[in-house]
């Protein structure tokens, strides 16, 4: 089967199977990205105390960990939730390279579990790879051989991870197979929590998809699809919040098989 | 007055008063269900801090309680704010059954406060039945003959408190007397937070309507029909959700008399 | 410059630059805050925690403090991040005369910390004035020159800080100069979290305006205007908080010419 007939497939099996998606996310975002998860299909719940993440993350299919905002508490909620989890565990390393915290917090997590993907724009990305490893910096990310080995030099550093690296040109990898995704609309950067919901969307297709690398970049093409759909619509972004969601909605196999821009690299 | 023309003249009550409604609520509806109670014309204020909850729940004609993304301290603002207030207390077990942490705070918030109304789904209600009453388990609960005798049950151990089981169909009851309620929509389940808004609904009648087990089926009658009214506007959830923003709002007399479908039973 | 070029002009260059603004603000707003920093044109973070304040302050052109759902723990990074801060700091103390504990702590910043501008209603402000000079109440803020009166006095006692009170005509001075705004709708006071934006919004022209007290009345009147060209087009709540998004973001200078209303008083 094709990349888009798979993502069609896997998008309806998610609509079918509403997947229980466990969110460990920051305050932001929260509200937007239950609603992110109900409107393509999934089935939301946010809890971070380390009083019941466990018991939890024991009823999902998919957990998201997400450090805005972060704190010392939910810090360790998330490394409960994350060693418990049977599930697949996608991190989202906001703010990694801001403040020293948030780094040394992402660079924890990823020691410390076994996380199966790792989604966040170059700036986060890189600030997780080891100094040594480091030999560009981030303004040497100009091209897709750039960040495809950036992604790569992370995917071996983290035990074949799948790495996503979110920008006008998607590009994922874990190491041996790559894909690049080139769906997507400038005005998703106007309206906050659009990358935090990308994220819990790879866990949902994570949830159903169990190679994660392929769950990635499928919903990598329907986020981005659904993007540009929301942008025929209106070009202002309070409206284009509300019709991004309407679309996460009302996106299936016909936009998808017209608009799907994914392929292997 | 019948029922139709008492929920027409408590909704007038609310939007010429504007009651303050305290929430203790979670992270993900603290927007939205500030939002809700605005729109429908009453004053919410959110504040959780054990170092205040007291001062401002006296301040408040109704206090909302409500477990989601619950945490220790928070648990501890409830039971402060929840012994001090002379309002009505509405409580919503979220997600109670899903983790003991929350089952055992649901109870117990239920044994150390005056709870007035408790609002949920029907597998957080069936999870709040002791062990010994719990004869049929969630699967039983399919006429509305089973629902009533479950909420009867609770009513009648939790000192005759107003049980709401929100559903396709509601079923509200003190034990003594029972309402059922036809309103609503399938796409209420498609925007985050909606259950949650109409418990904070519910406070807000509460606040003006001193039989809290009418107050609760007026609640629930309202809000049913303004979520018919925004499924006249749109089928995408993102849209949705304004259009149901705009219905609290706008929803008034004539509205009510066309659509409202709540009876005792 | 007259003040309608001048706010254009600082408008222009906000969305020239994207300034960063550092917001510790509270739970009900924190997603609305982010989204109309966005939407105007400026960049958001938000970041609370004592392990990373003062880092990310660092990066930002100005810092918002807001103490809505207000808790010790916060305060505490809102005083770290205030003391390290090089840029301009506004502080909105929302409740403050509600609750002891928002009274307290909102004097406690203004002590603490060189608040550059604090906003808020007329009741909010009232409470910050010491009982030694409060000789009218709240009661008696019919006027211009009554609330001229209040927020001179305010500006007397700490240091010549910028004070806002907003509402129906909106007050600006630092004790020296002052300005009215005559912008702004009443279907403002119907979405959660629009008074913070304001705040928000505050900062942004701060970050780029250096004369405060001027930076703030250019905030309140394009505030205002974009209230204005939201209720042009939708009369209920829901909606209003989406074409209130919308207007911060296509507001420009043939807007501001025709509709500011702000003028030295």
């Amino acid at each position: 089967m094709n990349l888009i007939e798979q993502t069609i497939k896997d998008l309806e099996t998610i609509r079918e199977q509403k997947p229980l998606v466990h969110n460990i996310t920051n305050f932001v975002v929260m509200n937007h990205s239950a609603n992110v998860l109900l409107a393509m299909g999934a089935s939301p719940v946010m809890a971070h105390s380390t009083e019941e993440v466990e018991e939890m993350v024991s009823l999902a299919s998919a957990l998201v960990l997400n450090i805005g905002t972060l704190e010392p508490k939910w810090v360790e909620a998330m490394i409960l939730a994350g060693k418990k989890a049977s599930c697949p565990i996608v991190l989202d390393p906001v703010g990694s390279g801001a403040t020293k915290y948030r780094t040394k917090t992402a660079k924890n997590l990823l020691n410390e579990l076994k996380i199966n993907v790792l989604r966040g724009n170059a700036s986060e990305i890189l600030s997780l790879v080891s100094k040594e490893t480091t030999t560009k910096g981030v303004d040497s990310v100009h091209s897709v051989d750039d960040a495809i080995e950036i992604a790569n030099t992370i995917a071996k550093e983290y035990n074949g991870i799948t790495v996503a690296i979110s920008g006008v040109v998607d590009y994922i990898t874990n190491g041996k197979k790559a894909y690049k995704c080139e769906n997507g609309h400038p005005m998703m950067t106007k309206v906050t929590g659009l990358g935090c919901g990308l994220t819990a969307t790879v866990g949902a297709f994570c949830a159903v998809q169990k190679d994660y690398t392929l769950a990635t970049i499928e919903a990598h093409g329907f986020y981005g699809v659904c993007g540009e759909l929301a942008a025929k619509k209106t070009s202002n972004p309070g409206s284009y919040g509300v019709e991004f969601l309407d679309a996460l909605y009302y996106c299936g196999a016909d936009e998808l098989r017209e608009s799907l821009k994914i392929k292997e690299v």
